[in-house]
């Protein structure tokens, strides 16, 4: 019985308000031995109280030593097992520029190469074309007509573009084309199911006409597929947890994860105090809330520990706002660390607070990576967040008499 | 390799004795953030005692916010995994008013419901007919005879009996015949494979007979039945652990459920000292004793603060009495919290302690929910108490060379 049967028969309704707070890569490390964190240095009143009256814990993201892309971070936040539920490349690419793949769809991460005249590959990246470029000849592929699938063209950035297959029994598990060298031609796309060389076919017939529409090119006269996949079999929120969910994010990759998992996407925020404008005004259509902040993640990605400590600060300062609609529960959380001194994701537990008035308070008087590891939560696995989250909203019955 | 395999091909046998007091619903939350439980504000001298010696940890009954009733709180404890040893409601039922289901039989919660002259409920509960009346009922329902199947029926409180079905091939896969509701008849039961067929038609010649013997009755003529189900194929303390087990208890539910796991019940205890005369007297008959206090529960399903840290005081006092017996390991835990402040079981870890030569001393004073925090045990499944108590005590082999 996994954690999703579980809530799943013991999930019950009221009027409830979860809210829960992600600043991407919150967790840090200390620039020298002994030093504070990212966190540690940052001026956080309104965290710090938080953690007074609420309970700390140290999350793990997905199992001790393992770093998570943002695809399975979120998914674990979300209360999915990131190690169960896999998001395929293609999918993740395309929901990361916001396209909306639905059940059946086969997305694939495409690029752009320099064929010569055998079609042997002499650049895998089209020499990095521009954007400005790349986009339109993204666009003009999608001119390419396949017998039963509806196909759709994204431009991503420079030599990358996303394909998606939309048709009857369509199925990831095929190759990629890309032999991941120059001085030969890309590869055909090898199948290994039924479902699949029907998706091969389509990836056939979508090169050769491709090809055409980009012979008259000087760089980007080919192509090459990369991380078929298709859309995971995730239940919703509302199936799993029985709540209406809400995501307020600005980037498309975390409102593309969200709506994987049935959120409704509210909202077009740029910046974090519109994120919270967004949730006030949402505030009585929905049960629950995600608002995901990045800048946190993009500053230690960065390596700029001074900036990421701002970037805290300035989530920090709005936590007020927040505190001020009185959720039931409130949680401040991250997907993952992002040690500026690493200036990657990390594996590193990530400091998580969870205030309502069903929690059991503890000692801890400040919100920080060293705290939370005498915190109530104790120290847990990122999936089991939701399961807190609905108890301390008193959404989950007894199991068992 | 579930935690009992290990356990099973690890255990050794020597003299060592361990006791594992349950004091039940232990853990507890502030009346005020930041105040104390409880145990928090209970005087509990020989506790902190303990705690000083021994090791401390936070206990997590099932997994991180799911709350356990009495039956999966308890298997847990036992070191059973409450999620795959599902004790169905007929079962938890029988067991608790004490009567011993065996393997293959089928237990029943009825209702006694009052059925107008087209045979349609016109109450669910025939009026709530007290005990008094009821119980003569049940007893007369013995009469009913079934073909390939021995009937047992006892009566429970008020409206509330059981039915016992013991024969071969009966199966627990049957739907209730409760309709929830009044207007329409009792349904008919219906079964989902071959071995709840046979416990169907055993029902509907139960529910044919009884109608007659209670054609006569104002209120209570006809009956409901639900929760169809079978014992739980559980191994024996003997079997996983390689102890003589013994269980100390006032309540039926809590000797049933240690009955499930093969201990035997000792004593007829009626109060909490008492519970430790017998622990006393049969000292040197067991190897393992579970005892189990129920008030710290009572108290906190009352929603009455004070008078659970009373009862935890209670607990408290009887402390001596148990070490002077000197055991090998003695566990102080609970199977679930039970806050005032909630009024009902909840998903909250419990305190627990270790004592033992072998255990490695912590930094705790206190026995408290946020000191067993920083403890030596950490933060850990029930089901992991037993393995812990065992290789304590010496009775666990290495595993592996």
């Amino acid at each position: 019985m996994d954690i999703h049967e579980l809530t799943r028969e013991l999930k019950t309704t009221n009027d409830s308000k979860i809210v829960m707070l992600v600043a991407d890569g919150l967790g840090g490390l200390p620039q020298t031995p002994g030093g504070p964190t990212e966190l540690g240095a940052a001026e956080t009143p309104n965290l710090d109280n938080l953690a007074k009256i609420g309970a700390s814990g140290s999350l793990v993201p997905i199992k001790p030593g393992i770093t998570p892309g943002s695809g399975p971070g979120h998914l674990g936040l979300f209360g999915y097992d990131p190690l169960k539920y896999i998001i395929g490349r293609g999918v993740l690419e395309a929901t990361g520029i916001g396209f909306k793949v639905e059940p059946g769809d086969v997305a694939i991460r495409c690029n752009f190469c320099t064929l010569d005249a055998e079609g042997k590959i002499t650049d895998r990246r089209a020499g990095r074309i521009p954007t400005e470029n790349s986009a339109p000849l993204a666009a003009k592929l999608r001119e390419v007509k396949i017998p039963n699938a509806e196909v759709f063209v994204e431009p991503v950035k420079e030599h990358r573009f996303v394909v998606v297959f939309r048709g009857q029994g369509l199925g990831g598990n095929v190759e990629d084309t890309d032999p991941q060298k120059t001085g030969v031609p890309p590869l055909d796309p090898v199948a290994h199911d039924e479902a699949g060389r029907r998706t091969a076919e389509a990836a056939r017939q979508f090169v050769a006409q491709a090809g055409k529409l980009l012979a008259d090119q000087p760089a980007a006269n080919g192509l090459t597929m990369r991380g078929f996949s298709v859309k995971p079999d995730l239940p919703t929120y509302e199936e799993v947890y029985g709540v209406k969910a809400a995501a307020i994010a600005v980037y498309p990759m975390y409102k593309g994860l969200a709506q994987l998992v049935g959120m409704e996407i509210v909202g077009q925020p740029g910046t974090l105090d519109e994120e919270i404008d967004v949730l006030e005004q949402a505030w009585n259509d929905y049960d629950f809330f995600f608002v995901h902040f990045k800048y946190t993640d993009s500053r230690g990605e960065d390596g700029d520990f001074q900036a990421k400590s701002q970037m805290i600060e300035e989530f920090d300062r709005v936590i007020p706002r927040v505190t001020a609609l009185n959720p039931t529960v409130l949680i401040v959380t991250g997907d993952h660390s992002t040690p500026a001194s690493l200036a990657s994701h990390s594996w590193h537990p990530v400091p998580t607070l969870l205030v309502a008035d069903t929690c059991r308070t503890d000692a801890c008087l400040r919100f920080s990576e060293v705290d939370a590891l005498g915190g109530g939560l104790g120290h847990f696995e990122a999936v089991y967040l939701m399961p807190l989250a609905l108890a301390h909203a008193n959404r989950l019955g007894k199991f068992g008499a």
